[in-house]
């Protein structure tokens, strides 16, 4: 074990959705890294390190001047890369005078930003999200920004669905989750849950997308990206149709999509939405699905919500416990086992080096 | 001196009120130790480790099947004794798989739990606490939970009653009590600190419970039990009418009863009663001694929180300072060398054997 | 580079404004220090340690008897020098039984303390600020307490008042501010920052003081006393009329005046007045520039409020980060060097004893 931090730094993070990120300042903090971030002229993401070269003042206190920031407190300015381009009072700028700028895309609706080397912030490395571009599926999301747990417990909740069973009793909770047998798969950066439950009465909220109480198989696969990516291909079709061999025409099908981005090592933002291929113009039932998942503390979100929140502060209570685990624990493992990876990787190449440089 | 928690684990604590525990869950800390306690159907006592052996949720946020607790998360369920009897997904329970049970016992309207070794776990060790069974004595009491300091304050503050003169000047405080000598003596396990006021005027409080004003007798004799258990046998008597001398017959008495369980090594929970042997029937009479020793910040007990809670934090701010003593503080430094005693006792067993093993 | 904290001790900070100290007790907190102040029968000040000898309960909970202080615990008695003079149910004093006493002085309509050695605590050496004793100048002030950083980022703020062209834009900023020179001169224990802007249109708020509309000749002069006063001397006289050389008699002249003291290592009390010698007896300018300094939010020292806690917060999340300067932090860095000069020669003394000692 090592004690740096729990999350890699080479590594895209979702940090915003992208409708947030408009022509002004937008402080946030990912990785234990304040970053502000802002929409150029042309339509590109800046993302600059949160603190002026000079005294430290959030530059998102500051305001923009065309495609730069001013610093709210002397007046430094600095472009969209972080140099500085204007001292106050001085002709001459100090040629290192700059703030880190972070490689910063976007895609699939979100704003993600790479908190590591520059120099390895390769876009192909984004994280396969189509699924929340709006086209193929459709629904609408929301954050949890600062939710406060490590952001690997809501990997851990969302890689074993059994938990719907008693956190979502009532809801999409079901003793057949439980019962059913399931299989994990991974290859070098991905880990797969699948779980399928044949012949079964879909619980209340499939049977009224499906419209109708016949008898059904129903999935549950699930993707992890890591570090902190995952997609749930979710869904019931009447049983005995095809389903586990390919054919979900009888049936109705949608995923829960995560991303969830370190803020520090016990808080997180989670950026999450619920989206379907079917029925996709039907505005009320987007708002009732995302109703469903959070709603003021009573979507199954917020059930989760409090769960992980109480998770991270028994953690904190009882710092020497080891975490044992159950077969249902597979897929989490799988999981953690390649965000582990990750940062033996990352540590073995550059942390180390600053380590032994001290 | 010794880095150790101040308080022995081998001792029992209240950690609640009898009526306070039914056949549901409640949460509580007690030595640093978060429990969950519920009434099983045959009216016994569980006590649990108030974390999940499997992802350390609080089990105090699941709900309770028949006698056995079922965790919020993953639906793991203990019985009684701690033992798991069911995970889900799997047939094989882990044979280890356990949370710790916590001896507990209700006697004396209080629920007492034991946080060190349950071999140890005597229940003929229960302080005597008779004085708050509703039978000899009556009286109402209260508690306060998570009062702001070390539970050693609490017993200072009781241990010397000089204090009243000056904190609850006004109601039961008299100069007599600070100009009284008094005497100290102790066993093994308790300290007594006694003081007689003889042919004094009594104070309001006492002359109304008395019906007279004539010169009284007063007494203040204050019973410890370690760790933390004080019964002040308070009152007074006509003068010369031979109180000193055990005949209480002309007077009015009563007792003022606390168990002050440490919660964390700065809070603590305090439980007090105030009751008397006299006017036993009289509802009002009760309900004006609880009032007056708590009422929304005005009661006697009221004025010591305030006094107690800012104790420990001029105590944080002055780490290195030590406490100075006087002669009123014979009784109190008696307490708290049977504490010490304990605490070398308990170290010098089982605490330094797990050091030297780490 | 030293670990100690940020301040020298043996230096006189104010605690207090004059009026605000009666004959009754107040808390504060200087240099870490909890004080109790109160005003003795003959005026004198009284600057007692806020923890009783006995059992450390803040003095400033108990209450005055005379020119004596009476705990609210147990009764002790502190005369204003400190020495107990009463203990309950004891005839004999423990002659060791005293708290600390600090030698505090009224002066210029401030109380001043010495947390450090009293012995070297010489009036005479309390800051000039005579311009706050309501006689040639006038103006009433306020105190922002616990303001919530380190003492010397005040000290930078008002040591270079190019802030103001971004801070205050739109009140006294000024882009002429940033585009003049500016004169730096010191000796052994103060700084002088000096910047005249010459034949410059005024900004509104002097223009409105002066009454008339014609270019001015601007002047900032800012004294900075170490360790922690500053007055500064600024005003604008019709251009041309020799205001630079002595003349300013066709000008209006102010002084911002402030004295911040340290409260803990990260937060401050910050005493400041806006005074000039004009219109002295108008009480609604008087008024109407207390108002423009602080005003629930929106006065020029709000703003500064703002950006000096956020400033903190920043330093606080890169604590390995160094500061870098510009030119015009050339007076704020002299005014760090006399009080890291300061440091240096107390640590030099007392304080490597007392570390030596341990």
């Amino acid at each position: 074990m090592t004690t740096d931090k729990p999350y890699p730094l080479n590594a895209w993070y979702a940090a915003a959705w992208d409708d947030e990120i408009k022509h002004e300042l937008a402080a946030r903090t990912v990785c234990d890294m304040d970053v502000v971030l802002y929409r150029c002229t042309d339509g590109q993401i800046a993302a600059l390190e949160d603190a002026c070269w000079h005294r430290l003042l959030p530059l998102s206190m500051g305001r923009l001047n065309g495609d730069e920031v001013v610093c709210g407190y002397h007046g430094l300015i600095f472009n969209s890369a972080g140099r500085c381009t204007f001292m106050p009072a001085q002709k001459t700028i100090n040629p290192s005078a700059c703030v880190r700028a972070y490689p910063a895309v976007e895609r699939h609706r979100l704003v993600w930003i790479w908190p590591g080397d520059p120099a390895l912030a390769d876009p192909a490395k984004i994280p396969d999200f189509h699924w929340n571009d709006g086209t193929d599926w459709v629904g609408e999301g929301g954050t949890f920004y600062s939710l406060k747990c490590d952001y690997r417990l809501v990997i851990d909740n969302l890689m074993d669905l059994t938990h719907e069973t008693y956190v979502h009793a009532g809801s999409i909770g079901h003793e057949a989750i439980t019962d059913s047998p399931f299989d994990v798969t991974h290859t070098d950066h991905t880990a797969t849950v699948t779980r399928w439950m044949i012949d079964i009465d879909p619980p209340p909220f499939w049977a009224n997308l499906l419209g109708q109480r016949s008898r059904v198989d129903r999935w549950q696969i699930i993707h992890f990206q890591a570090p902190s990516v995952i997609v749930g291909d979710v869904g019931v079709a009447v049983t005995g149709t095809g389903a586990q061999h390919g054919d979900r025409s009888r049936g109705v099908n949608g995923a829960f999509l995560a991303v969830i981005s370190p803020e520090t090592e016990k808080s997180c933002h989670y950026f999450w939405n619920f989206v379907r291929n079917f029925r996709k113009d039907d505005q009320q039932l987007t708002l009732a699905l995302q109703k469903g998942h959070v709603n003021e503390g009573r979507g199954v979100y917020d059930q989760d919500h409090v769960v992980l929140e109480a998770q991270q502060r028994a953690i904190d209570r009882n710092p020497r416990m080891p975490f044992y685990n159950l077969n249902i624990d597979a897929g989490a493992l799988w999981a953690r086992r390649m965000i582990d990876r990750m940062l033996v990787a990352e540590q073995g190449q550059g942390r180390h080096a600053e380590q032994a440089a001290e």
